[in-house]
């Protein structure tokens, strides 16, 4: 404990809640992250108090690289730190001659995870070279890496394979990576083929045998990773390798959130930071819209579905004692009991919501019911809240007070984009619109229809609304939903505005992409002048 | 084995694979089935080979006692046996006179779930009676149903719970029913919290401490119940209880296919009748299909991205050998192997990716080189072929034959988005094209502006490839790109269309949705023509 009020106090280093969302996550199928996307995922990682982002594999791709050189200046980690991942040195290179080593210096990360090969049937196919020159190059890598400073952990890749053929050289690898200084020796399922009880077996004994720090990094192909995961950690690995919501190559990686929640509320072992658990629910689905995938409806613990009830058996005995149906509490994890049919959003996550945006609305029962009915019908339209604050906090403040918080009034717009002979393309908008009694008509030009329409937008507002010059768009994300009827779909856009001091989520709904992206704006507008401090008036 | 051909030798009682997808699976939130569905779902589950299939509760709802009725005359079982579901008589009540036991005598079912309480809080606050009269209508019930001629499972619902709180009670109950006839009593982790460890060894002191054979039903609250599953035959049981795709209340229940495909080849101990292991995925994907869900892409075994690989580094070992990151040989299940067209990759996934197209790409290397190239440079641009297989063939082709694969040229295209001072919206689209020598103009309105650019390109290319009209989008997905540069980013579309025969995804890129969208229908078009054999000709 410290008395500074930055970084807050760090866990204790004896257990470590290791993510690789950024690493070994991305290989999930259908999943491709901007270094903007990473640095978000980062943030909110940081956020829920994880010890380790592995932020991927700078020198591999030019992503990566990139990722590690903007983290320094745009990431302020509070809990975290930045790992970088990479090999062992090639063989019969030095390690200081070694450019992917170099690079792994180079990102300034001050933690490495070093994967190297324990199987040695991999070593010959894959490495080609020999068991001996394998040990080499495990232990000049991860000597050179700790003579400069970095803390190293190993990942032992295909170990339970490897282990199985020959126990003797996989345990070889492990001592050879502790003594040369590896903090802790992480032994990986790769192909993600094993079951509880191998691995418990495994680690118990390689931990007798060779005395080394353990680490456990599960793959979901049995359909055991988070089981995989405890049954390491039962054996004595104090070190859990995890992506949030399981995202990951083939089926996937160990799921960050149910191993934690299993650590903190089943074993009563504390790994994150105090209050952070009941984040769970909210990070899982954050990242899930960063990564532009559909939260899973029935991930253990976070999924919309894990606290909802239908049969009419346990309903009833639901109304006697909740706990009858429910294994926790699911607030502990930020997740709430929810009676089918239907409501997507109860009257208790309101609450909760609008105490995070700092109004108190337990004393308002006919506020928050009509709050619930408005969510309701709109989430029911396509619109999340999730994602959006700015909205659902618009509306809040304008059912709290009953009017419209807004600052103008459309009459009509219109996009056109052209496809010209000569390959290019004009994107033109025209807006016309009411605002302090005045009728404003614009038109300008940008680099797609949102972005004329954004700008159209400006031109007629200017100097009516001065504030909105200092307002920038920072992010736009659109979804398709019900997305099997072609075209004719519905769709959902969330915009992030910035206004330098703070940034804000918006979401829009409609028919098509230019409508959505339209509603989503003007929210964003109105939530940054109501920032600003100015009165609303349309 | 026997010389008859129908029914097909059961398997040895020894083991029991017993299905409640039609009962506890259809619990899962948007899962509404009809009495036909649950014959359709029977029918695959007895395809698949399963001991036992639970069809519901008779008399508790019309349904499941018009299933009963139905089922014996409309299907005709091979492997498994009909389990009707019920509970113990009411407190007070003589057995005979109870109109639910009735119900499951009505049934016919050969073989009866009872569900039992085996927490004594529970029988005190749900039952409200007293722990003694439980353990009379156990006594009683299965007694009955055995007299009756029936063959009868109880599952003790909430064991472990109830276990923890009052062990001696549970084990009562246990032994209760085994001494009145019940042939194995199921010990249930009803609220799903349970972890491998705990259910591995009160499993094993259970068994020790009353004799009788036993079962287990996991819920999967913790992600562990496949685990869970595994731990309890591990520990002893004998009779698994599970349900397709692991459809149930909440997250969920233990999931049959990982269940079954671990214990046939990872326990090497056969659970279905010879080769129906490698039906897993085909009965995993049907059942999906009659309960309305899209199958899961990342379910172990059967997911369409179970087997698929992206990193580079994976790609080149899988070169060499395949079981370098498969756990099993996919064919095994019914699955394949994918590689995914991504910019972690190199030349090794090109070639795989061309061989499963249908193109030996490894006698080329310049041609391996050159699409590498395309791959690189494009997905650079933001492109990703992972998910638009089409775009990749055509990529693929184009480059191999030197030559556009392509059917029109455009000369340029406009689409205009109106919002009206009524507030509907009005979409339209003009196309200027060239195909066969002709210049092609045609406007069409749609529901957004990419309907109706589509619609404009059919309606001037209707009369020189009638094949067009054959073609339906059936899925549409936008995705913007470094989306922290405001709305002047980078958009990808992704569509899916169908010839009713097979379906085919594409990908466009461009600085606006419109633009990418046009793209994306481009290739698709050119993919859909090619498919019909029309011989390309700008």
């Amino acid at each position: 404990m410290t008395d500074a009020p930055e970084p807050e106090p760090a866990l204790s280093d004896a257990f470590h809640v290791f993510d690789t969302t950024l690493r070994d996550g991305a290989q999930r199928e259908g999943i491709n992250l901007t270094v903007a996307d990473k640095l978000t995922i980062a943030r909110h990682l940081d956020d829920f108090g994880v010890g380790f982002i592995e932020g991927g594999w700078p020198g591999a791709n030019p992503r990566d690289t990139e990722f590690f050189e903007r983290a320094r200046t745009e990431i302020d980690l509070r809990h975290a730190q930045l790992v970088a991942f990479g090999a062992t040195r090639k063989a019969g290179v030095r390690v200081e001659d070694d450019p992917q080593v170099a690079a792994l210096l180079a990102s300034q990360a001050p933690v490495v995870t070093l994967v190297a090969k324990s199987h040695v049937r991999h070593v010959e196919l894959a490495l080609r070279t020999t068991p001996e020159e394998n040990l080499t190059m495990v232990r000049d890598t991860v000597a050179y890496l700790r003579a400069q400073g970095r803390r190293v952990f190993l990942d032992c890749e295909h170990f339970f394979d490897g282990y199985a053929l020959d126990p003797d050289y996989a345990k070889q690898v492990v001592r050879t990576a502790s003594e040369a200084g590896a903090d802790v020796v992480v032994l990986c399922d790769t192909n993600g083929g094993m079951l509880p009880a191998q691995v418990g077996a495994v680690v118990r004994t390689v931990l007798a045998d060779t005395g080394a720090r353990l680490g456990i990094h599960a793959q979901d192909d049995t359909g055991c990773a988070v089981a995989n995961t405890l049954a390491a950690v039962d054996a004595g690995a104090t070190h859990v390798q995890c992506t949030a919501n399981g995202y990951g190559e083939r089926v996937g990686n160990s799921n960050l959130f149910p191993v934690v929640a299993a650590l903190e509320l089943k074993y009563g072992r504390q790994v994150l930071p105090e209050g952070k658990l009941a984040e769970t629910t909210r990070i899982s689905h954050a990242i899930a819209e960063v990564v532009n995938l559909t939260p899973s409806t029935h991930q253990p613990y976070v999924g919309v579905s894990a606290f909802a009830h239908k049969a009419g058996l346990h309903a009833s005995a639901i109304k006697v004692d909740p706990d009858l149906y429910q294994h926790i509490d699911p607030a502990l994890v930020g997740n709430s009991m929810r009676m089918l049919v239907s409501d997507m959003a109860g009257r208790a996550s309101i609450e909760l919501k609008g105490k995070e945006l700092g109004f108190d609305l337990s004393g308002d029962r006919e506020l928050v019911g009509r709050v619930v009915e408005r969510v309701k019908e709109r989430e029911l339209a396509g619109y999340t809240y999730e994602a959006a604050d700015a909205s659902f906090e618009l509306l809040l403040r304008e059912e709290a007070e009953g009017r419209p918080l807004r600052y103008f009034r459309v009459e009509s717009w219109r996009a056109i984009v052209e496809d010209r002979p000569d390959g290019t393309h004009a994107n033109e908008a025209t807006v016309k619109l009411w605002a302090k009694g005045e009728r404003l008509v614009a038109t300008a030009e940008g680099n797609g229809p949102v972005h004329a329409l954004d700008r159209a937008l400006r031109v007629a507002l200017e100097r009516i609304y001065p504030q909105l010059a200092g307002l920038e768009l920072v992010d736009y994300k659109v979804r398709i939903l019900e997305g099997r009827v072609g075209t004719g779909s519905i769709t959902r856009v969330l915009v992030s505005t910035s206004d330098g001091q703070g940034e804000w989520s918006t979401v829009g709904v409609a028919e098509n992409v230019i409508a959505a992206s339209w509603q989503a704006l003007d929210d964003a507008y109105a939530f940054g002048l109501l920032r600003a401090g100015v009165e609303p008036q349309e």
